[in-house]
């Protein structure tokens, strides 16, 4: 079949920066919490030698900030996650699974403490302010849970610095990992946190005004000239050598943590009000029994996946194979997936059933050596 | 810009219908709930004439199911919406706004109530699993909340009699409007609904099982040459004509049902325990300020639309339009939006600022005059 088109609507939300996107000729969208996110510009392997090679500027406005704020935000934020942040200060982030009673995952998110009162969740493709609104209501908490007009742009890759340092000022060099701090374009404020979605670094701007919001696109890539910025997005390539797991993809709801390989993620010993920390101590008990991998498979490129490929030892299946890419830079295939725990191990051999062949696959620390540059 | 494709990766979840589906060609998709939903086969206007004249099986396994189940499944369901569904029997299903404690809607599901503990709300696009199941471990309700591995499959057009009944038998043609009954499949029961996102009628199946669904579109189509059956979805141009509004684009987050024009879905005097329903009786009595409505437009055929087109009486702007086609069969342009309710009478007349020109537009009863079957 010819490659289908994505039917645009109101319902597949814009954003601030979409009439830019759609200048520079985005070839591909997919949707993610009900909003446009471009996946591809140039081609996959061009877009991922430009973000490793240059600088990218990514519209992922769709990573939604779900804000938690009033007298109970801290303790609605810390019931959320079963992730210890009760040292979070304001200006700190960190990744917190978010999970249901039994300990699967509901969401993935990265959370800020914008202020003592009032936390943001940029969350991945699932509607979390339905489940803390609901939780809100249902505990009586006074805390007020929305979805908020903030449409994160990210500048990702080697030259981010040096945009950005144009564009505000040098001080946005200080910024640490994870955290945010306050910068000023044009007179407006806007948060800028050192973070994004692939291993290359950069920042994302927390951008709250939508015409401000295209301005400030023209004038970083305007700044970006002279290190031959263009449009990016989180490239299947990268992210992989990354180990960037995708919720929804590699990592689902019917997954806790523990499985995901989120382990640092999770405060278990912690002496939390959390959801789902019982199941996941009780799993943590009785142990894990799968666990996601990385894995380097055999042969020519493999084939465009969309639905996870069977994974064996011997002649027994023992997990499946989720994400999947070609490698130019390590020349092999690399792959992420979940598998049993006694396969696990790293340089374990096992069988990927390709849709085209089957396939040697080897167990291999993430992020693939050599992938990551930090 | 070239059109832009869409680009599938697992997270943008396929159908047990998928295969099937693009082997008919599927000219573009949409997504909803996560998941594929077909948006053309042969275009528009032919997609149109096709189900308008013949019948057409539709994958619409993106109408996820939340089910509650167990003893407290009757008060969480009537928790959640607020229109009285005590009185709905096993079997008897209907359209109920779910809204926030500010009677903001969340979503606007049909629910079927499938056993005396059991509800199934077969959701528009967003994750009501996460709101209910917050508000269910909130309250400590004891109820299970899951989303179900159910892929509804459509049959809609006047045709759609016949054709079930050679796939089932003849006793499906007694089937009420928003009733649902159980027929056998090779042997497999399956829960048969006369429902369906369009006015030219028809049935939902909820189909239980990936492989029998697949062999059920097979059978289906077989059963259907005759009539010429073929693929079809959701089609723009008669569910305007029709006066269908799609949660997302007509009314969204921002908007109550009263504004929606849901009023005999509110069950505003009933005694009952509903989240929003307060809310909206406060709206009630101080009055709604805005309302959709359907519009004539003069002129050629607008051209296509993503964002809503602002209409105004005078220089006033005082609404918006935000779907819009041009019907082939009354010959002019038809359109849903919202305006301030001094605005809403019949016969009303306003400018549409189309991107093209301004145009007149003139508030009409929806059903178009002559659009519906039914």
């Amino acid at each position: 079949m010819n490659a289908p088109l994505i039917a645009l609507s109101r319902r597949l939300r814009n954003t601030p920066f979409t009439s830019r996107i759609e200048a520079f000729g985005v070839q591909a969208y997919t949707v993610y919490n009900h909003m446009l996110l471009p996946s591809r510009f140039r081609g996959l392997e061009e877009d991922y030698w430009h973000l490793r090679n240059h600088v990218q500027i990514w519209d992922v406005a769709c990573e939604r900030q779900v804000q938690l704020k009033g007298p109970d935000a801290s303790r609605l934020a810390q019931l959320l996650t079963v992730r210890d942040i009760r040292n979070f200060e304001v200006g700190r982030g960190g990744l917190v699974p978010v999970c249901d009673h039994e300990g699967k995952l509901l969401n993935d998110p990265v959370v800020f403490r914008v202020a003592e009162d009032c936390y943001w969740f940029s969350i991945s493709d699932s509607d979390v302010a339905f489940w803390a609104g609901g939780l809100a209501l249902g505990m009586g908490l006074d805390v007020e849970v929305s979805e908020i007009d903030v449409n994160p742009l990210a500048i990702q890759g080697r030259h981010a610095d040096d945009v950005l340092a144009k564009v505000f000022s040098d001080e946005i060099r200080d910024t640490k990992f994870f955290r945010f701090s306050t910068h000023e374009f044009r007179g407006h404020p806007l948060r800028i946190a050192r973070s994004g979605w692939s291993a290359q670094g950069g920042f994302e701007i927390f951008v709250d005004d939508w015409e401000l919001g295209g301005e400030l696109y023209d004038a970083i890539c305007e700044a970006g000239e002279p290190y031959e910025i263009g449009p990016g997005c989180p490239n299947l390539i990268e992210r992989i050598e990354a180990g960037l797991m995708t919720y929804g993809t590699d990592i689902t709801r019917e997954h806790t943590p523990l499985e995901g390989g989120m382990e640092k993620y999770c405060s278990l010993d912690a002496d939390i009000d959390a959801i789902g920390i019982d199941a996941l101590r009780a799993q943590r008990a009785s142990g894990v029994t799968r666990k996601i991998v990385g894995v380097m498979v055999d042969g020519e490129r493999v084939p465009g996946q969309r639905d996870p490929w069977p994974i064996r030892s011997g002649s027994d299946v023992v997990g499946s194979i989720t994400s999947i890419t070609w490698s130019p830079r390590l020349g092999c295939n690399v792959g992420l997936g979940m598998v049993t725990t006694q396969h696990t191990d790293i340089d374990t051999t096992l069988t990927l059933d390709a849709p085209d062949a089957s396939r040697t696959a080897t167990v291999c620390a993430v992020p693939f050596e050599g992938a990551s540059q930090r």
